[in-house]
């Protein structure tokens, strides 16, 4: 029995074949949410104590696209992308400073100060990238009393315990009884031999617990009461809490980065878990990967890690230039989420001319005329098929953009006459665009494509390179210098080559 | 001992003139916060049921010029904007449905999806009308923890009881040893004969009385565990946490619509005083009153309350056309906040062309080339302290709209050749836009005024023009209909008249 063909009704018939990468299982395998149409997806947001990284764009691009397939599919998708606001600490384990609570100290602010910024930061960055809001939003701080209460589900069924007024879930305890590890591939006991015991972190049985509720120091900022302690969560646990919450004990997809699949997914798990009952929590697990730049890992300390704004204002000095958010998101989109992803400026740059050539034709697209002895729908609906081929092999979206080129290519043969096609067939072209390159992809037409007053601009100096070039061929040498000056105080360079003039704005 | 000059190395000798319009005292007050040169402020943020109101964008206006005011003085201030997702109930008081919970069954939802929407097109809505984001944007569901205890708290100090799981604030005690109605000037005598016993209230001592906690019944969707019950808390009670946990048990300005001040934002006297003792919370209390539309209250049911789209848009019929944010945020402020403002076509068609002449002189400014001999800065610097004098006296914009006005007159002066000055009179034209026009009003120059890509356009335009004067003077009559071939091509009208040729875009 299909369960996605009981909700034919809603559903595309292309839904049945959706394939996703299922990190738990390490198989491609279809997509059969627990109660179709509806679909539950949780994806680990940012902590929110610095600005937004180009890492997180990705992820979050990544999700987005998923997010707007499904909703394409015919899905009814319920999308939780949490933010973090406390718990999440230096050590990314259970030692150091809270990330927020430290960055508040370090710039004399309430730490709620240091997550209104941060969430500010990041949502103007995912407005910048067309990143769709999520359906839910939820924050750590907003879910402390859920968070104590699943604490004490934990504690009673037998896999936590407390010390000193933290509590430890008890790894050793549950994996007697439980697969700990099966997502991340780790067996317990090599884990245990690359586990240090760490300063303060003797209330532990078992180096490998990790701590649900934590003690409050007196430098900590931010605290809450609790049957334990005045304290706050770990970090692991507000997405048990936030995810099951909102969608239910059991859920469709969750994603993240692939960074966070050990220890924070896994220790999701055995939460869920250890406070539900043995059913696995999640059907699907989708992690993203990692950004590389000129062949090495991004990172802050490599020097290498640019961030957004440096992206498109090209304000870096591994940045030949900017590139427009629109590029980057294309250049992001054409490579698999599941594999890395290296900036390079000959890739970017790449990447622009690939997206210039898409968003033309796409302009031509608009004032093709159909000529009704033209040809028909036939192959034009096999690109279709090819499209959703593409988005169904686990959201293979450079496949998507190559069967794009194909259609770009159709486009420009129908614009520059050499073939004709009726008005099915156009129909069907602009479908396609409408529906992969602006729905799913989330590209925007007049972005790069040069609307408005870009085209304008381009215009208008086309116009003036006639008229010089003109008044060159008559030797009119005064006239010819008057418009270099006056485009050199508008800001405007002009050049003369080969292959007519050029121009560059200031 | 004047307070703000304790710290005059931070704050401009402007602060210590403000005054400010006191609901609690009824009187214009001069402004001495805590602890200068920190401020904190409260305001009372939207309930995140439904699309922001015209009137929710005018409270957070008035706030915002009062947030850049003070900053601009130099106050290090702390702006605390909450937004409301959980305890409004549909009839305003303690009775019917959470407007939240409502609008989530209505549209099977779940509430936090309600909340993220409307919370994601309230930003929105403040992006658009240039409105800061505050420091901390804490939410009600945020604060459930600090909630109980604050209830806790007031149980202790014998103001509120509990009945059937739910908890009310004793008014009757409460006035027995404190002035219950000082804010709104209600009397409680009065008030008594004004209210009814309603529907299942009747587990209330007094009908004066208001929830701080309810049991949730079986149909309400929110709700959290608490000494009492599974419920939820009361309306008031976010308001006096939220702003006590991030500015202290006293701070200095709380702010919000008028309709709030009873019974909101007493109950939230009553409740601070309930728990933390004697001293009034907060130190000034500003109100910001409604609009009304053509004479009348502006009202769903009115058919007369259009939304901030539609105003924009002018898809409403009562709007001759649409007007932009600017227009619309320059049309506010032509009021003072503490007077109704009423929406009419003239009104705002006259806000479109004053806004104009503003911009044209700021623009024209940017030209002006200072002379030696000119006239010095005296009578500029009075501008400026009466722009300061404006500001001081209870934030009263529209005088200080008349100030830039006069501004105005010398800028298109100097432009027209009537006048000359030296180069610190320009600077100080320059800076009181830039601080006034700018920073406090947060107008934005470049909506009406033309800069950027708009500039550059007009630029091009005008050496095609220049082209074409020649090519006319010259009878080359085949250049001057190419050129204008040409620019209908790209949607340009020329239009030659006595003073030139004139352009319009498509």
């Amino acid at each position: 029995m299909d369960s996605t063909t009981t909700a034919a009704g809603t559903l595309s018939p292309f839904a049945k074949d959706l394939h996703l990468g299922n990190s738990l299982s390490r198989e491609k395998e279809r997509f059969e949410p627990y109660n179709p149409p509806y679909v539950g997806m949780y994806v680990c947001g940012p902590t929110v104590y610095s600005n937004v990284h180009l890492g997180n764009v990705r992820t979050f691009l990544t999700f987005d696209v998923v997010y707007r397939y499904l909703i394409h599919l015919g899905y009814k998708v319920r999308y939780v992308r949490n933010i973090t606001d406390v718990g999440h600490l230096t050590g990314d384990t259970d030692d150091g400073e809270d990330k927020i609570g430290k960055k508040a100290r370090l710039e004399n602010l309430e730490p709620m100060e240091v997550v209104q910024r941060y969430t500010n930061d990041f949502h103007d960055v995912m407005r910048v990238f067309r990143i769709l809001p999520p359906s839910i939003e939820p924050t750590a701080t907003g879910h402390i009393v859920e968070q104590i209460a699943m604490i004490e589900k934990i504690i009673e069924n037998g896999f936590a315990y407390e010390a000193n007024g933290s509590v430890y879930f008890d790894v050793r305890k549950f994996a007697e009884s439980h697969h700990y590890g099966e997502l991340s591939g780790r067996k317990i006991d090599e884990l245990q031999n690359q586990t240090r015991a760490l300063d303060g972190q003797d209330e532990k049985r078992d180096p490998l617990d990790f701590a649900l509720w934590k003690k409050a120091d007196a430098s900590h900022l931010m605290h809450w009461p609790s049957p334990w302690s005045e304290g706050f969560p770990g970090w692991h646990l507000e997405c048990s809490v936030m995810s099951t919450k909102y969608l239910g004990r059991t859920f469709d997809i969750h994603g993240g980065g692939m960074d966070l699949k050990f220890p924070h997914h896994e220790c999701e798990i055995a939460q869920n878990m250890g406070a539900h009952g043995p059913e696995q929590p999640v059907r699907y697990w989708l992690h993203g990967n990692m950004l590389t730049v000129n062949g090495r890992k991004m990172s802050k300390s490599e020097g290498n890690g640019f961030t957004p704004e440096e992206l498109i204002t090209g304000n870096h000095k591994l940045l030949e230039k900017g590139y427009s958010p629109m590029t980057v998101r294309f250049f992001m989109l054409q490579g698999h989420y599941a594999g890395t992803l290296d900036f390079s400026n000959p890739a970017l740059q790449a990447a622009e001319k690939g997206l210039e050539r898409l968003m033309g034709a796409w302009g031509l697209l608009a004032d093709l005329k159909p000529c009704e002895s033209g040809e028909a729908a036939p192959d034009l609906a096999a690109l279709r098929a090819r499209a959703y081929a593409a988005m169904n092999d686990d959201f293979n979206t450079p496949v998507l953009i190559a069967v794009l080129y194909d259609a770009v290519k159709v486009v420009n043969s129908v614009a520059a006459g050499r073939m004709v096609l009726n008005a099915e067939g156009i129909d069907t072209l602009r479908a396609l665009f409408s529906d992969f390159a602006a729905d799913i992809l989330g590209l925007e037409q007049e972005v790069a494509g040069g609307a408005g007053d870009g085209d304008r601009t381009d215009g208008l100096m086309e116009v003036i390179c006639t008229l010089r070039s003109e008044a060159k061929a008559n030797k009119d040498w005064a006239t010819a210098d008057l418009i270099r000056d006056r485009l050199t105080e508008l800001g405007v360079q002009i050049k003369d080559g080969k292959d007519g003039t050029s121009w560059t704005f200031d």
